[in-house]
């Protein structure tokens, strides 16, 4: 497991200042044939900046020593750290420095911390309505799966 | 003159991650007729977040203990830091932990010190084209005055 113990107490603080700034803690549901619930909670870190600033993407994978970076074709850039063995020892290190995305990562360490124990299908519509928080938080815009729909999905009514 | 003493070390790297992510360093010409040379250079460091997400500047107005909130009509509020009294040490503060923008902050330091020195037309001329040199830097769009307008005026020719 990533341990980010590479990082100093500056570049820890510096990182966080960064994320509150431009860039997104998130947790999302998406379809998986394969899991016998039928969905994943994929969590993610994702660092924003313009590709003629791609340089800084660099810099911070080298740092973190993790994540993928990809050229978006409309110009800006993202360094993405995914899944609970990347994000929960990133948010453990960073959360005490966090303000603006504080409660996103709150949310996202409780939903790493409950996805390693096993679930019952009502365990986890409870934490796919921690997803939906998430979202309402982050000012997403995109349509996405709700817990309501993993609810019907696995027909529990809680 | 205002020392930002009172931050520490973690929370100065904080506020430039943060200033880098989703803050501006600016430097612009404004015509002043009160002035000798016909033109002023006003310098800023500005840091924008959501209005309902307004609490964050109100904490970080108290932290810097100086600045000005500006809520705009678009539904995004600012904090703007403004005039070298109050720019300088607080640029002379965070430049070490700044990346992204920490050419910006050289050049409107660059800026600040010469502009406490006495000024001939040509020594300004020069300090507005460093001016320009921010604004390629800053990504800006806005139409501004440049320093070739400010020689035009002077009649200065370098």
């Amino acid at each position: 497991m990533t341990t980010f113990n590479q990082l100093t107490p500056q570049q820890v603080a510096y990182i966080a200042g960064f994320l509150d700034g431009d860039g997104c803690v998130n947790a999302q549901l998406v379809t998986r044939e394969d899991y016998i619930l039928g969905f994943q909670i994929r969590v993610t870190v994702t660092f924003y900046q313009k590709t003629k600033r791609h340089w800084f993407l660099v810099w911070l994978q080298k740092k973190l020593n993790c994540g993928k970076i990809r050229k978006r074709p409309d110009g800006m850039s993202e360094l993405t750290l995914v899944g609970v063995q990347t994000v929960q020892p990133f948010l453990q290190k960073i959360v005490q420095y966090l303000l603006v995305k504080r409660k996103q990562a709150s949310l996202v360490l409780y939903i790493c911390h409950n996805l390693s124990k096993k679930q019952s299908p009502e365990d986890f519509v409870r934490l796919c309505e921690k997803v939906d928080l998430i979202e309402t938080l982050n000012d997403s815009k995109k349509r996405s799966i709700k817990a309501k729909d993993v609810k019907k999905h696995l027909g529990v009514d809680n």
